[in-house]
């Protein structure tokens, strides 16, 4: 899930033959890992980040690209840095924010009363809550500086809201959410068989 | 969603004959609206949330509680305060949450770009963000006192992981992350079905 630290690591590792290691970075996965989770087609259609240096050489990085191609997969090249501060904004803030958004419920005194009131909504938004603790404190870690970053944007964002509904501005908060739902509704996920329309 | 209000109107609206008014409010739905949506079995299995006051004439509940056990709803009876409370926590703050991250996204230059990035995960915490404008403002503005509170606890949680990453501090992230994981993990819808679980 992030990039730098990988290849910071793959540099004291690899010395000489760091020209031949291929980051990538497959966008798929579950919130939950290991064999019993395994699912034969998790890879079919899904984007992949490859995030080669001026060092790699272009050997590997067409073999691999090749590799990822053979599974089904859609390959794109990033820069290391534009990769983790793209993940920090669509991944890894996100996955910070539903497990505070847990912690948050848990605050209440009636926690377990609440949570049993949770329908579709929830339980979509709250999926990625469930993800593995140690993988991604170590995400998170490694990532900081892009994860703070985007985290302030989200609060000054939440702020935003905030402000809206204290004013009851209606127009205002109306167009805070209507930015956000046009967005989403047009959103769509990338993958191989929609690569045409980017 | 919200309750309280619902009432206050009701009573300007149906004066003496506020007793046969029964508010309820069926835990499911999708985030688009309208006749082109609809599902057949949009209600099955699902919690109602049934907000009778002491007014309230037992022979009407009790007819609007067997309708909706006849298609196939659980019904639970709240107070319309507990009901605008705990619905504050698990539904409208998720959703302000989901509209305040894909402005933040928003916020960045390459917005378009980061976008095309989001996987799976990205697309389920999200998808409640497709939700209607004019419902969501009026949700937020009509139960504005707890939703500022429970915005202002999921803010507070977002400053737990804040601190805890700037400080690196690795046992306490792990322990936000875990305790959030665990929480989510053993989760689960409530049903008609696992009723008796409860």
């Amino acid at each position: 899930s992030t990039k730098q630290s990988v290849i910071k690591d793959a540099h004291q590792a690899l010395g000489n033959h760091i020209g031949q290691f291929v980051p990538a970075h497959p966008i798929a996965g579950k919130e939950k890992a290991g064999a019993a989770h395994a699912e034969a087609t998790l890879f079919a259609n899904r984007l992949v980040i490859l995030t080669p240096e001026r060092v790699t050489r272009i050997k590997p990085l067409q073999a691999i690209t090749q590799m990822w191609e053979a599974i089904g997969c859609q390959v794109q090249n990033m820069t290391p840095q534009a990769h983790d501060a793209a993940f920090a904004a669509i991944s890894h803030v996100p996955h910070l924010t539903a497990f505070a958004l847990i912690n948050a419920i848990l605050k209440q005194p009636d926690a377990n009363e609440v949570l049993a009131l949770g329908g579709s909504g929830f339980k979509d938004f709250s999926r990625i809550a469930a993800s593995n603790p140690a993988m991604w404190r170590d995400v998170l870690l490694c990532n900081r500086a892009d994860v703070l970053k985007q985290t302030q944007y989200l609060i000054d964002s939440l702020q935003d809201f905030i402000q809206a509904i204290e004013q009851q501005d209606e127009a205002r908060l109306f167009r805070l959410i209507d930015i956000a739902s046009q967005t989403r509704s047009a959103w769509q996920m990338t993958t191989r068989d929609n690569n045409a329309l980017l």
